[in-house]
């Protein structure tokens, strides 16, 4: 059941009730902005991914950025998205078990479905899947580009399956899902250049294995916030699947730059919001904001305006600044912006977004209050 | 909003959809009744924390098993445990914000509802709240017992802190709040039996000076699942707060008896249910369960029926079984139970409870599906 909402539109951004998900309105559009005039400039499509923001609502403004469609994780995120009028879904990875299959394929009734598959089983699974249901899927084939995570080997392996595919009479070959997701993180860009060239030559000897066997890609999908320029110039890549970059989190400004500055191509647009609640101990302020309020897994939150500042020992509904090295002395009920070490599950802890304009300056308001619409959709 | 749930009553286990959260109901009545067996011993009483479960349909089973309200730890998570019919809920940490207040003090109109304070000015804004509202709030003081995370400290400035809530016409002092949570995962039994009898000699000589002041605790409230029995036996609390005994996550069963032995005084009763989605590597199984499933600040899930298989590399909505050490290989499709690292943050990415009966045995069967209902319960 929902939450009742942190905040009303037209509310002052200081009255907003705590800990709550802050988007900075004004950095999201720039980043929705770039994104667009970079992917047009490359030449290439955009299907960002929706993991990153469940919320059909957003889809809709990366579509009308020129987006052809959302990439969804699960199936039950792609029909949050359906439902929310978007009309092209790709679901990025491996479907498996009946259940699952048959929402898949009703879905297709409604929008274009987009399925992915690594193995002959999941073919035919899907086939009787899309068969049950009257309808026909579009089927990529998973390749392992380098992560070594789910994804046929490239070249023979690929073209094997693509043909299991094409003789389906309720499945067609739509191309290959190549994404290289461990790369996203590495920090210099040597290291993500270096295993970028290798996912291009794999994508690109499988693209053209299957060219001899008759087979063409309509799509060749993969690329991340933290590598998305490498594949956009690949000349293989024709729709990159960048999710992170409309929010932005700590982590990925850990990312280096060629020139070894911070990684700032989008800016931090995504906040949480949390109230200083007890303050005994003179060097820590405790926040009302902790393991159910961001996840950890990429690092703790940044506090802004904290020079100094760290944020420490979260437990479920707490979290330490540890304010040793800072000069900044809260006083209770100081609210406090942080940014998140990880966007995508963090998100998926918050029933709401509040949309904030002119979060910087002093007339900082509620512009909308939107729903996380596919929280908790992991099915 | 609610995701749909992932199986309904009478359903055969291996058709419930992935991944779940499931509750091993067998278990689960063994553990109430034993938790409720000691604290009926030790003759203290029982008011367990509902952050671990967030379901006023679990909370009023323990009240049926004789605990006397519930703890909660965000006045939202109060409201639902009230809404659900529970009569008596302590919010265990301070409450600062005027809505969060008025929302207390609201409650309270409703059920009996105990605050908490560690400082002047909670105290003043809760008044001040309770005043505005009409109604009486019952006020617990916070003390550190050894934490040092929030708390007065033990003694004077306590009894200070008291004093102030006793002159306010619209509070009531009730006692004190003496949580130890650090101590509740220390591995030793010594290290936990040094940490709570340093606990107990703070909440003693606070309610001893309490006393000399005039000022009597109905309330002297801590204790977790990791050390409860030490605190039960103290002869100072006599209102216990563990939450996690109901479930028991793989964190809590690192911790070792007197005599060495794994901390198995309660059952593992909480899972997560995941499919086998992806084998494309000979020693690696790839499940749909990742970080929007479990949380991994205590370490990774642990799969049942694979010894030697480690969870590995989570993702948004993946994770490796790495098999390397074992010699179990699933097959696609397959179901895989495993034990959280951490119960609390767990259940609070899920929409949906499935209580199974049999777990073990070859009928094993859905009873029960009940919304985890305070889940995101932040505010």
């Amino acid at each position: 059941m929902p939450t009742l909402p942190p905040a009303m539109p037209g509310m002052p951004l200081s009255e907003v009730d705590t800990p709550a998900l802050l988007i900075d309105l004004d950095a999201f559009e720039r980043n929705l902005k770039r994104m667009a005039d970079a992917v047009s400039k490359a030449g290439v499509r955009l299907r960002p991914h929706a993991k990153t923001h469940k919320s059909p609502i957003i889809g809709q403004k990366q579509i009308a950025h020129g987006a052809v469609g959302l990439c969804c994780q699960k199936v039950s995120e792609a029909a949050v998205m359906v439902e929310g009028g978007v009309q092209d879904v790709l679901v990025s990875n491996e479907v498996i078990g009946a259940r699952k299959l048959d929402r898949l394929a009703a879905l297709s009734r409604q929008a274009r479905v987009i399925g992915v598959v690594d193995n002959p089983f999941g073919v035919s699974e899907m086939a009787a899947a899309a068969a049950r249901n009257g309808t026909r899927l579009d089927v990529l084939v998973e390749i392992n580009v380098g992560a070594s995570r789910c994804g046929v080997d490239p070249g023979g392996p690929a073209v094997e399956l693509a043909q299991l595919i094409a003789r389906e009479k309720h499945l067609r070959f739509a191309g290959l899902q190549a994404y290289q997701g461990r790369a996203q993180h590495f920090r210099t860009i040597e290291e993500r250049r270096t295993a970028i060239d290798e996912a291009i030559a794999r994508s690109k000897q499988t693209v053209q294995a299957l060219k001899a066997a008759g087979l063409s890609c309509d799509i060749v999908g993969g690329a991340g916030t933290g590598t998305f320029e490498l594949e956009a110039a690949s000349g293989v890549y024709n729709e990159l699947q960048a999710g992170s970059y409309i929010f932005m989190d700590a982590d990925y400004a850990r990312n280096k730059r060629a020139d070894g500055g911070p990684y700032d191509t989008f800016e931090h647009a995504l906040f949480v919001y949390a109230t200083v609640m007890s303050m005994t101990q003179a060097d820590r302020a405790v926040i009302d904001a902790g393991l159910k309020t961001f996840t950890f897994e990429s690092g703790p939150p940044e506090p802004i305006g904290f020079a100094g500042a760290v944020y420490e020992r979260p437990s479920d509904e707490h979290g330490n600044l540890n304010l040793a090295q800072s000069n900044v002395r809260p006083a209770l009920g100081d609210k406090v912006r942080l940014i998140p070490g990880h966007c995508d599950p963090t998100v998926n802890l918050h029933d709401w977004y509040v949309g904030i304009r002119g979060m910087d300056g002093p007339a900082a308001v509620v512009e909308s209050v939107w729903p996380v619409a596919a929280r908790g959709a992991v099915f």
